[in-house]
């Protein structure tokens, strides 16, 4: 077990999260594969346990998964012109195959829009066929310049939904549907506020009509696209021929959508909530909510220690919960804990003579690190219970912080004041809200200043109209400008 | 609905295992990318609870998931001597990536020993750190030429269990361990027998010291190799320097293992169980378990009807089935029940106004295509026994059938003679067992007939020692020939 110190977040905020990343095991840079990480057991553990909650939910709406070849003949991309533009950059190229030169060569899959449209086309010819609704858990390729553990990797995991529907106000509502979908996991089980909002026209999808996302703060006041659902419009349809024939009897292209989130969001999970001391946990994403450390100094203690914290773990199996004992010989009490704290596990128990004598268990919270002594025969319902206190706690104080650093400004000026001083303790990260017009040329103004507009909110809980900071134009609402990862 | 007509076994197998899939919707070709296909919807959740079965038990066995880069550097191939040279012929080659020609060529993964081996490594210093225990879900790509759905082609989905152990034994033991969890799944959750053996010297795996396997019998008696499990022996521990100090302190290098199931595994459930009217689902394997379909002429039993059908419906999914009704309009009820017959569900449970009046309803199975009247407030109960009893007498049959069509032979002439015969009805399949000595000669001799040792069987239940029908010289026992997929 080392015990390599974590840098704190006001030292080094991306040093941090390197270390917080690392010393959990959760995943590491593969280096011999440009800019790949390995997601280790406890990382996907967690990825396993967010899959399962979204795979849940699109089920709940009447998906169904399917799979579909990574491999894209190259000239499916070209087919839709944005398309092509937003991800030839990216693109990775197999030309060998079986030991000889490919006469058409294959794209491995950036994303699956066109090779999925090409198979909706086959399956789809009546209104009767419609919505379509599939997503697909699969491996991405994106060749990115500078990548990031989770964060931005080039080859990533993630689920692609993709729709047809027979009109355009179906098509949104799916879209609408599914962001909320999302907004449902990254706030009630990853504990992560975000804000809903639609990507101004130069940040939309390349191909898409709109592009809805959700925002996230991470705690360094830095934007993170959490999510993203988009109206492809009939686009697709028409570039790879997707016709129904509709209830008049009339050919029509289909409305599709599209929407994704990847394992990017356990980088989001890691920035939301946890600490110097390492990983922080939700209760309803960790793979192990509680263990139980006994605490020995004489060999005649242990079996007596070690049997009763057994009778604590089944106490809190019985409870519904996931519980270890760690009774792993050759490792101090200290060591443990510390290897359980940097994991970001909720909950640990100890036990120790004293405890024993007195019938209790010392229920030790990750979070706010709080010791609580509970009598042995409540420690059921006591951790049940303090885990979904933790997870709502851990959810307000997420949400506080977003409050706290959500600022207002009306003009150019008051904006780059606000970007503008990094100090190494916050990372400079604010979000502001100012009104802007939806334009290409206030997207590159706001660029200048190493910033992006986020998103324009779904709702606007701030001040209606208002004039844009550069154009002077009078403008529905509030956008939300901040750097970001 | 389509009624496409599905050949017969006897006609064309091979025409029927594609129509099946066809007309189930399972999967397609998918044509326009090499050798590979779409798993659809149904295919999928086939898919999805093979893998409930298979990762609930590799993690009972005390195995992690993992994932590890898709790309590998093209030099970690061929530092393992055998295994490039078995890989070679298969691989697919990223040449370029973000618009440049790579300095290091990537392959797209065909199998992860070489790169998961790199990254045991880093893990490995001590035998503190084995065994150690490492799964992986993903798709994989072989450039293979004759290509069919689901049991070759391109990319397929599969897992890949890598695993680390001090000592030989250890590496042993897991290997075999992993063996008889296939079976296991195999027989039990599948109903489809196996047997389990080792391959030959020349059929074993690139790179490994012996590889296990389970072979199961078509319904034309072709062999279909289901699952293998190899140990690797110390060669990918001193191909990427998997070294660890041993309790004695001195430096050794790690056994290991790799096991993996695949897909091709759904090729091997249609063609155990399916029939001439289509596809046939074990209970334990089925998305659905039964579907009510609701029978009437007159719109004004309709309410009645359909209704009664949700109340059946409520009973079953009260006795924990996965249950719906069909009640879409627009079609007969003959064509629904031929829908769900083509899809394999294994109970329907047709409810008409007769019935209605009885107070009971009609389950039909879907492997025997036998019908009873049932009290409706049984049907719970009924239908949960049902299945039990499906899922048992399926696996009988498959059994009977591989010892009808398991014959002894006792010269090469005799196994000669057994696979000569290809008939349309049967596609000349046996499973010959004959005495054979493991080498490389005899194999090419078996290959001559357009078969292959399929394996030395674990357990020999045949006649002990004999001699090799092609050398004369006394080898341990039977081995299993037959063509295969």
């Amino acid at each position: 077990m080392s015990k390599n110190r974590i840098a704190t977040r006001g030292e080094d905020f991306a040093a941090w999260y390197q270390d917080v990343i690392a010393q959990a095991e959760l995943a590491e840079p593969a280096e011999v594969v440009k800019g790949c990480m390995v997601i280790r057991p406890h990382g996907y553990a967690v990825w396993e346990k967010l899959q399962a909650a979204l795979d849940k939910r699109f089920k709940a709406t009447g998906h169904k998964n399917a799979y579909f070849p990574m491999l894209i003949p190259e000239s499916f991309l070209k087919r839709e012109a944005e398309h092509v533009e937003g991800f030839a950059p990216e693109l990775a190229v197999v030309t060998i195959a079986g030991g000889e030169e490919l006469e058409e060569r294959y794209v491995l899959r950036p994303t699956s829009e066109t090779i999925i449209g090409h198979f909706f086309a086959r399956w789809i010819q009546s209104w009767r066929d419609l919505p379509l609704l599939i997503n697909q858990w699969a491996n991405v390729i994106r060749w990115e310049k500078r990548t990031r553990v989770f964060l931005r990797t080039t080859e990533f995991l993630w689920q692609e939904g993709h729709t047809a529907h027979a009109t355009e106000e179906e098509a949104r509502e799916e879209a609408r549907r599914m962001l909320e979908v999302y907004a449902d996991v990254a706030e009630n089980v990853m504990g992560m506020p975000v804000i809903r909002g639609i990507k101004t026209r130069s940040e939309k999808f390349a191909g898409a009509e709109r592009s809805y996302c959700i925002e996230a703060m991470m705690q360094n006041g830095l934007a993170l696209q959490a999510g993203t659902s988009h109206e492809l419009g009939q686009n697709f349809g028409r570039a790879f021929d997707v016709k129904f024939q509709n209830k008049e009897g009339q050919l029509d292209y289909v409305w599709q959508t599209s929407w994704g989130v990847s394992t990017r969001l356990i980088g989001g999970l890691i920035m939301t909530h946890s600490d110097d001391r390492g990983l922080v946990l939700p209760p309803k994403l960790t793979p192990l909510e509680a263990v139980v450390v006994p605490i020995y100094r004489k060999d005649t203690d242990r079996a007596a220690i070690v049997e009763s914290s057994h009778q604590v773990a089944a106490a809190l199996h019985n409870a519904r919960l996931t519980v270890e004992v760690d009774d792993r010989e050759g490792f101090t009490p200290g060591n443990k804990f510390f290897y359980w704290e940097q994991r970001g596990i909720p909950v640990t128990l100890e036990l120790g003579p004293r405890d024993l004598e007195a019938g209790v268990v010392v229920v030790k919270r990750r979070d706010t690190n709080q010791k609580e002594s509970v009598p042995r025969e409540n420690a059921g319902a006591f951790v049940a219970a303090l885990l979904e206190r933790m997870q709502s706690e851990m959810y307000a104080r997420a949400q506080q912080r977003l409050k706290d650093n959500t600022v207002v400004a009306n003009s150019f000026d008051e904006v780059r004041q606000i970007l503008e001083p990094v100090t190494a303790e916050r990372g400079g990260g604010k979000f502001v809200l100012a009104h802007l017009k939806d334009d290409a040329v206030c997207d590159a103004q706001i660029k200048a200043l190493k910033a992006t507009v986020r998103c324009i909110p779904l709702t606007d809980e701030y001040d209606g109209p208002g004039k844009c900071i550069l154009t002077g134009e009078t403008v529905p609402q509030r956008v939300v400008i901040a750097k970001a990862y």
